[in-house]
């Protein structure tokens, strides 16, 4: 259990070759400093596991700096004040901030939000209220554009941001058609979640599934994972079609991952964009005005698996890596 | 030579396994019927080669239908009207057609243009000023919409609708690098078109010669070319660069063409987007203003290479998709 005085905190200590493992992670036992005029002290009580995560642990170009090692793991975190040498913050807020992998989080208050838990849950605002929600609204409104009447497909479909997409898409008269691996979690997306139709790519027929289920062809693709996914279903989008480029988690272990036929994006016209929701800052205040009504009223769903305790994050991120989480992946730290 | 009744035609009589080849052509001598109400004859002078025509051989689905066998091939072409009996059109008149590869057209005057030709050659109208020219056009101004200062590449430098792409970007103030096969195409490229560079991917050092022609990345892509010219210059993307994808020309004879790391796409949140001129209509009296002015002030240079006569247009076309032309490739009818 947590000690009032120490941070449990866990560190990147190398960078992987090929696969992510445990050995990349350290957990240290860290004193806490008293506060300093203007600080505020927040006890972490979710983090956030985010694919994003593994880019950062390697040391290649990319859009971010790599993490630097033998830091605190970058990270997404909601908590509640409990000291505050600031005026902006009293002990008892709820906030969101980026305190990354540990218990507790000192800062000036810069980058953490006060949130109202009346109707929204804290840990949504780690999920369909927070950066995963829209990373959903912005690559569905601003890139895909939906018209009424259009098929919409998302892969890692019951995941964070992709259940949130098709729930979006749905909201916009689409035919929303999910991509998951395994029947439990297609049977989620369909029944709970009310997507039109998903398709479990485990089940070796994924070409052939998704002609099923997109019989009108694709018009809008949310790509979460890359690959034989993303050549399935380029093969599948009609002229014109808009495809949001937000993740290729099936490469994120270094795999080369190439796309095979590139010259349908020419042949159908197709607009591929890939964006980084943290880039778009503009849109977050009307997306999150919109995504927590949403959820507040019960029509925007969501699914948490949630791990116990700082020291279960490793192996709880490599879990997400590899498909094993079930809709938001967070740690309860407290 | 011609002979006044007698047009010859060119027909696809096949389609190509792989490699297109002469055997897919068959040359026909057909005799000209006498005008109906309302038609008008030209005698072309003049037949634009495309690499557009190789797709239109296949039978596989495409943005445009194919091209129907044991029928005249498609093709845009600039004549003169020799017999009319529409009041649009009178003898001596320039015009624009699409007549396809064969010595005279018969039509009801739709989608014929008259030209003018006082300042503009003739055989311009199917190259700078004509849908070479607007493709270009189209592509860095609506696609890439390039800012001054950035880095802007196009391949196939020396091409119909490359040559044209630099020479506009180097206006807009951007810098100008082509990429071209051989020294010759290349010295053209920098010395008489302005281009700021040209890498020679014939030389054998593609991604170096790249990145010494682009010390800054590469803000905007042109490209007509596909595989492992796309695979290069994706390396050297800038962050929110935009790609105009025109044509891949390197594919056109069915061999499979991966694009090898489409995680650029993301991590550079790069815009890549297919297009087809001939569906931007809205676009083509701007831009054939433009281009126009730009011929006929002698702002925008072009080079052509004129093969002569009909029977010579399958081969200068086989030519052309080995990229053995060197600037627009035309027939001369006449």
């Amino acid at each position: 259990m947590a000690n009032a005085n120490i941070n449990r905190q866990i560190l990147l200590v190398s960078r992987p070759q090929g696969e992510a493992s445990a050995d990349n992670f350290r957990l240290v036992e860290t004193p806490l400093a008293p506060l300093g005029e203007g600080q505020v002290r927040v006890r972490n009580h979710f983090l956030s596991l985010d694919p994003y995560m593994r880019g950062r642990m390697n040391d290649t170009k990319s859009y971010a700096p790599p993490q630097p090692l033998n830091e605190v793991m970058i990270g997404g975190t909601v908590g509640e004040v409990i000291e505050s040498r600031n005026a902006a913050f009293k002990a008892g807020d709820k906030v969101v901030g980026m305190f990354g992998w540990q218990e507790y989080g000192t800062s000036d208050g810069k980058g953490m939000q006060i949130v109202d838990t009346t109707h929204v849950p804290l840990s949504a605002y780690l999920g369909p209220v927070g950066m995963p929600g829209v990373t959903a609204w912005y690559g569905l409104n601003r890139i895909i554009e939906p018209k009424a009447g259009e098929t919409v497909v998302v892969s890692a479909a019951s995941g964070a941001v992709g259940s949130v997409v098709g729930q979006l898409a749905k909201a916009a008269g689409c035919r929303a058609v999910g991509i998951a691996g395994g029947e439990e979690k297609c049977r989620y997306v369909v029944e709970t979640l009310g997507f039109d139709a998903c398709v479990d790519y485990k089940a070796g027929n994924l070409r052939d599934d998704l002609k099923s289920a997109t019989p009108n062809g694709v018009d809008g693709y949310f790509e979460n994972v890359g690959g034989e996914v993303l050549d399935a279903v380029l093969a599948r989008m009609n002229a014109f079609g808009r495809i949001a480029l937000c993740g290729m988690i099936s490469g994120y272990d270094g795999k080369p991952l190439p796309m095979k036929a590139p010259a349908l994006l020419l042949t159908q016209r197709l607009k591929l964009q890939g964006f980084i929701v943290s880039e778009h800052m503009d849109v977050w205040p009307q997306a999150l005005k919109e995504l927590g009504i949403a959820v507040a009223t019960g029509k925007l769903k969501y699914r948490e698996t949630i791990a116990e305790g700082i020291e279960s994050a490793p192996e709880a991120f490599l879990g997400l890596l590899r498909g094993k989480n079930f809709g938001k992946q967070l740690v309860k730290l407290i």
